[in-house]
């Protein structure tokens, strides 16, 4: 069902600095910031040769970052993004094993304009796993 | 100079209920578990297509799991892994740029016999990172 890791994504206190100490410290490539207001987070890319980093800064009220970051002040690595080719198959199997998705079993548009779901991190080993149609 | 992910490793209560979960309901390929009691750890490979997930249960005493566990009882993402082509050139380009590494800045053979290196968390939006020489 999953097939490839889409993205990680890492929480930030402070985007710029994260930018900074990818491309000079760890000397990746990172693309711009980009501002996903309907998300509620700036988003910039840490390019890797087989997958990518999301760094997230929450952005406006509400963001769902902000909690995260009130927890844990440096940032943190906050979800893991696996790919799938049909969410709603993948839905109605998480669903079949009893496993809880996050925010009603609709599927909605991503940050990267996918389908997308959340899955409860109690089911999964401590870790928020989104899963995003491609 | 971090070239792939090699690898996201989650920390994990109980590796059994782990394989499971990530098998037959997320319907990934995983390895059988390893014993390496000289990193502290059993562990067990999901593979996905472009990279691995590390399942992580801590063995023995002084395993560098435990604490993680203790404090994220769930388990949860407990590190991410990033290749480098040359680790001591890595490690005098992290030291330069005023980088903590965890343990004395020498590499050691890591679980996948290896040279690798373990960066300070507070210095990487509060990500542990390995860099591997691959």
């Amino acid at each position: 069902m999953i097939e490839k890791l889409n993205h990680i994504a890492i929480a930030v206190p402070n985007l710029e600095d994260a930018i900074s100490m990818y491309r000079n410290v760890l000397g990746a490539e990172v693309t711009e910031p980009l501002d996903l207001p309907e998300h509620g987070v700036r988003v910039a890319f840490v390019e890797l040769e087989n997958t990518k980093v999301e760094l997230l800064l929450p952005i406006g009220e509400n963001s769902p970052i902000t909690s995260y970051l009130n927890k844990n002040a440096s940032g943190g690595m906050h979800h893991i993004c696996y790919e799938v080719s049909d969410i709603i198959e993948a839905r109605d199997k998480l669903l079949n094993n009893g496993m809880r998705i996050l925010g009603g079993s609709e599927p909605k548009i991503g940050a990267h304009g996918k389908p997308v779901l959340f899955l409860h991190p109690k089911d999964f080993c401590g870790t928020l796993i989104e899963l995003e149609q491609v």
